[in-house]
């Protein structure tokens, strides 16, 4: 499995104008290899494949080489990026890539000492060049937009899962209560539900903090008469998934129904757009189009949705500044959820996870959108 | 308080040859305005100070600017780093620094392009020189490792809770009982005595499993004769605190006795090492003494501390990888955690968190160390 995985990235990587790639992205190290550590590398060339760790992960990346054909193990001595550079020795390589969307300005800097270091040792007993190093972005986030059976099988298993915790939202969510106790209750159900832990810091965002797409919950209570944001997520087996559910405690007056059913036809009309082929920004466009004619295009501030998988924000981006040319393909999976927030008054989001199907997709959350 | 902070950077600007700043990692930017936003930037120069967000935090960030005097609030329409390259037309500066440890290398790019196109702006207007990037390291993070009194006031209640969720950690530790079943009741105790959530996924490794020192709870259940190291943190109002410790299931072996107390040793080394000047690799060389003297230098494999503050990795590093003349002053606040692992067979580790005083240190947490 995993070293089909790999076997990829190496097809890529002529096109991206690199004879190897060090990978550091932790995300992109777990996909290849199923090791989770903060910490570590990953060198794939065209013969080797070098796992590189600090003694906190030799045990569990001895495992990872037992199980996967042709990954060697190296224990970094000193830093991980020392032992990159002296890793580069053995790769027979002049261009070597880097993941220039996660590694930062420094430790770029210390690679490339690290590697003028080497081309000095080698070029002194009259060896090699020296390598160059090439900024690459999305080589292995691309093949992971792209979900395979044993990833769907885990997101599936994972937002229904979650859809449970989300029907209980009645239940959570009473006049009395503080955001916060709401979300320690929600945070609990999650766990109790299976998942290793919450995918991100749950939202409870009550009447007028529901203006706020990224509230943090606080310690107001919820009281009659509130229109109240929960948005939650959970991971599972490695896997996220978010949910989002607006409700109102009461009653809803005449200007918050408007305000829900726009967002809920809004999202209606972008789930209604996603298919194999369908550009980002038109499935973005579909609920920003909708969201206007309720005159409600500037409540709308933040893009449609995102992808799910290892990380809880990844490939594809759903939104107005996704590039022009990037297009949903079968086995996408992501967020719809567009909202519309009134600042000092409040705000309505609904979120639904969804798999681009072959003809059109399929709602991997499954609870129901009502006030 | 925050104002200060800000004007402390800003002194700190020429020392660093730049005459601004872009501040982009978010726990620098939490630290200096108090917004806690995923992304978002500060740009800080001589006489302004500007925080760019996303329509997200534009309500919180308003409140900010009401609260922090000379902070102006930009909203980004488009990325956070074409708002930067904007915002940089108004800053009359011919060198700016970005935070190299953090700012990956695409951004970077991506910075250096939009002050390009403005200085082609200004060019034309002939108003201006291209400003030049400078990449700089730990202007913020240096401020944010001596702790101030408000910060210290959190670290101190935070380590108090830990420890009164570490002194129940023979309640958790039960034959019978999985890691993950032990790691969610710790979990609930952490938030129960109100943490935010958990500092960092909790660890506990029984058995064979406590020879890794970053183990993930596994459904393994533990079992009479089991060394359990129990490693966990929690977030309290936005700080971090840290706590290990190692306990055994029935009456230890003398091999297990043996390793304990080596590690006990190891950590009243370092912390009696610990005063105002002293180098964070004589703290961590006073810990590995002990443990090579007890035949245990290879069994240590990482280092033995590491400040805690708005991130639970951050500024000092206690280890023998430390620059030779990083010393630690009064005011610090960091883990000192040595350990020792056997492969296949089972490890120790002890940690508590300790603030620099004028004399020596302070322990911050406080519960038994036995077995």
């Amino acid at each position: 499995m995993s070293a089909a995985r790999i076997e990829r990235v190496r097809s890529a990587l002529s096109t991206a104008g690199v004879q190897a790639l060090i990978v550091t992205h932790p995300p992109n190290i777990r996909y290849l290899t199923g090791l989770a550590a903060s910490a570590g590398a990953l060198i794939i060339g065209a013969t080797q494949c070098t796992l590189i760790v600090d003694s906190r992960y030799l045990e569990v990346a001895r495992g990872v080489a037992a199980r996967i054909d042709g990954i060697t193990v190296r224990l970094a001595s000193g830093s991980i990026d020392q032992a990159i550079g002296e890793q580069s020795r053995s790769c027979q390589v002049s261009r070597v890539g880097i993941e220039a969307a996660y590694l930062p300005v420094s430790r770029y800097e210390r690679l490339r000492a690290a590697l003028d270091q080497d081309s000095a040792d080698f070029s002194a007993a009259g060896a090699r060049t020296r390598a160059q190093i090439v900024p690459t972005e999305g080589l292995v986030e691309r093949l992971r937009a792209i979900k395979d059976a044993e990833e769907l099988a885990r997101l599936r298993e994972a937002a229904r899962r979650l859809s449970a915790v989300a029907s209980r939202a009645r239940e959570f969510v009473q006049p009395g209560r503080s955001e916060l106790a709401v979300a320690a209750l929600v945070d609990a159900a999650i766990r109790a539900a299976g998942f290793e832990r919450p995918a991100f810091d749950t939202i409870v965002a009550s009447g007028p903090n529901s203006a706020l797409p990224h509230a943090h919950p606080t310690s107001r209570m919820l009281t009659e008469g509130d229109g109240v944001v929960l948005d939650f997520g959970g991971i599972y087996d490695g896997y996220c998934v978010d949910l989002t559910r607006t409700l109102h405690l009461g009653p809803p007056g005449a200007g918050f129904r408007r305000l829900f059913s726009a967002v809920r036809d809004a999202q209606a009309a972008a789930l209604a757009a996603v298919k194999p082929g369908a550009r980002a920004t038109d499935i973005d466009g579909a609920a920003r189009r909708v969201l206007e004619r309720h005159g409600l295009l500037e409540a709308f501030g933040h893009g449609t949705g995102h992808g799910l998988g290892l990380e809880v924000h990844e490939e594809p981006r759903i939104s107005a500044l996704a590039p022009e040319d990037a297009r949903v393909e079968t086995g996408m999976v992501f967020t719809v959820e567009p909202g519309a927030y009134l600042p000092g008054r409040g705000g309505v989001r609904i979120e639904d996870d969804v798999v681009v199907t072959e003809s059109g997709c399929e709602l991997l959350t499954n609870v129901a959108v009502e006030l």
